[in-house]
């Protein structure tokens, strides 16, 4: 098991099997020193586990849960691309769209549920930028929609 | 005529002349070995002919058209950067915002119309990653907004 | 003071102080030829000083000024990772959020601010690719959030 998926492990956060490819699109890419995942949902086997609009149906800490939840599924994409998340050389973006309901400003807390996880398992390599947007609806209703940029070391 | 473009026109979809520029932003550009073109509306010459809110206004398969056109005239964007889009190694992503009714969570069915038409047309190297997102509103109340990215053979 | 910083200072624009990286994501970042920024938001100091939807509580041309303001602070946090703006060879995307009132479709108009801005300040190297999207909530109640993507010389 690799470092990182052994810190995972610890955290309480052992990485899930990577989604099917979908259609047309797929779970993550490379393109040049990146690795771009599609947007992920809180999705546990096939079923939507966060549903709802964040501020109103959904805690902020529970749609800090969606958020991480979707990061793990990034990071699954982002192994079976990439074979070993050791490859990673540092994190460049999360974009973070969270379903929220009229009035609810604190997309930035529940993103962070999200990003300080990056932080506790890559160090500082886990720094990364991002955008946080309240979005009216999402895929399936998912309380939050996530998607990850990597940066790996030249093939 | 290229390869690629001949086989939109056998689709049934011939590349549209490109939109002009715009004041101070450009329809496509290509940084490195990327292609990125601004967000298209569903536009054909000058009208918006989508519009209004997918799940209310537009059935989910007019937004399919919508994602469609939008997609014709990224391509049309791209092309013109690019001279040929046979230049174009792979598809990177699309980024969709479909301007969604309340309670409308089917943003991946509507920018299906997109992703199907990009694997028809360019194959393998036409499956792309991907964000559909829901949003309130939209430029000219177009029912979908779409961007797209090319990884292109190096300069 | 370097050429990019006196041009915003004779147009009215005065860099203002980067701000303080927050927990676990950071204003700036480099990546390959690429420096990318959070999305920022029209904030002075600590003050988030545009609150409110576009198209009831604000006007689109105050949204143009909190456009702007994103702009300004986005690139104070490129400079800060960069040095100076005058490595900048080229703007390359700008990712525009705004918080809009219902039926406000004016978008296009809003993120001009910031556009027209950057073609006076960088000349044609700001020319930029670029989207514009309405949403129905941003951090804080803020009127707009805005990304920046610039292109740098190789290391």
């Amino acid at each position: 098991m690799s470092t990182i998926e052994q810190r995972l492990v610890e955290l309480g956060h052992p990485l899930p099997a990577p989604a099917a490819p979908i259609a047309s699109y797929v779970p993550a890419l490379r393109t040049g020193n990146l690795v771009l995942c599609s947007g992920q949902l809180p999705i546990i086997g096939k079923e939507v586990v966060f549903q709802g609009k964040v501020g109103h149906d959904i805690h902020e800490e529970h749609g800090q849960h969606a958020a991480r939840l979707c990061l793990m599924n990034a990071l699954a994409a982002i192994k079976a691309e990439l074979g070993n998340l050791d490859y990673v050389r540092r994190v460049v973006r999360v974009e973070g769209y969270v379903q929220s309901a009229p009035g609810f400003s604190k997309q930035p807390v529940v993103i962070n549920g999200a990003s300080d996880l990056l932080v506790q398992v890559f160090g500082d390599k886990g720094k990364h930028t991002r955008i946080a947007v309240g979005v009216s609806e999402l895929p399936l209703n998912a309380a939050v929609e996530l998607a990850l940029w990597v940066e790996v070391d030249p093939a």
